[in-house]
């Protein structure tokens, strides 16, 4: 191991608590493929497929994470939010946070034409050191390390312009613990064709915002809205 | 819990040695939409949120298969392979093998529109069921189920049309244990332009078959293609 992979493996340890018993998983996970290609001599492997691995071990961990988070949000929604979760400059840039790419071996034309910024190395990047971390040492250590660089991002709202407001209103006053939200309709007026419904939204029986729409569904929407905003003020 | 339920647990037990800590589970896992909406006083919850959750860990525990099983594919063919497993007919199949579509709740609506027999309900419900086996008993259960249904099928080589000629011959050969495999050119003809090669594949030293092509690549799968010809001779 040279230099730079010693600070990289003292980074691991002190910021995420993290070791590999197999050094040679985490030298794979950091090694692209235009590496190896211009180091044919030293018959390396690339980390395409641990990329392979740890897409799935992601996919299953950020969805057993929104499912115990979400307990009331359906499939469809969930599966949008994961969608924002593991989408490329998602992965990018928890990789860039890590400071992954500073470590990544590349080939001198990959380096040359700017691979170390380009958000789809980077992704698949932090995907094959997640493969290589589950290999290592099995799917809860992969959870742990997710806790500390992804799971927190969900926590403070960064994907929550995938949630609708209502959604997103739960998930904020839930944070400290389980309240009851409830919507109640206050009053309907107008022909049907052009009705208007008005709502407003309660937490544990106290007022927290108002609105109105052409549907209850859209007055509870625009309720929310409210809410957050006040929140927020 | 019905008597048709009760003869689903035993045939798990029997079949699977499975047995459900909470049974809840188990029934959410085979409770359609359709029944939910047509049972709104039972405050029933559906199968989609664990079919979400499943899908991530069947994905999971089949490129884990993967991955092991074949050291020396590289990702794209490794992807092609698990994409051809986790498709809507082959696990509607799987769900067809092991009995699931006889126990699935249904509304009638869906039950009169032929719902039971449809591959993507299937598929759904034995995604679910595994969602809801990875909650009530860890990952190692499901894929301990998946060793039963699924792997036995890429062993017996139910998907190894997605395999080329090569990767297959090696898979074969390498059922009994450690083998090595070499292709060697024996011989080249003809101007670049249409120029011909022969190959020749040893198992272990001994000629196994013989192929020849316009590049090399092609004369090795030829090659492997022979050879496979001969073995199930």
């Amino acid at each position: 191991m040279d230099e730079m992979d010693n600070q990289f493996v003292t980074s691991l340890k002190e910021n995420y608590q993290i070791v590999f018993q197999e050094i040679g998983l985490l030298e794979q996970a950091f090694t692209h493929s235009s590496y190896v290609n211009e180091h044919r001599n030293m018959a390396l492997s690339d980390n395409e497929r641990l990329e392979f691995l740890g897409d799935a071990v992601l996919e299953l961990l950020v969805s057993q994470y929104l499912y115990r988070k979400f307990p009331e949000i359906p499939e469809g929604k969930l599966t949008k939010l994961r969608a924002s979760m593991v989408r490329e400059d998602s992965l990018a840039e928890f990789a860039r946070e890590c400071g992954f790419d500073q470590y990544i071996r590349l080939g001198k034309g990959e380096e040359n034409s700017g691979g170390r910024q380009r958000n789809s190395l980077l992704c698949d990047l932090f995907e094959s050191f997640l493969g290589a971390l589950y290999l290592d040492q099995e799917l809860e250590a992969v959870n742990q390390f997710l806790k500390k660089v992804v799971f927190p991002k969900v926590d403070a709202g960064a994907f929550s312009h995938e949630m609708d407001h209502k959604t997103k209103l739960q998930e904020v006053l839930q944070r400290a613990g389980d309240v009851f939200i409830d919507y109640r309709l206050t009053n309907e007026e107008g022909p049907a064709h052009e009705r208007v419904f008005w709502t407003e939204v309660y937490c544990d029986g106290q007022l927290i915002g108002r609105g109105q729409g052409k549907s209850k569904k859209a007055a509870e929407q625009d309720a929310a809205a409210n809410a957050l905003r006040q929140l927020n003020e």
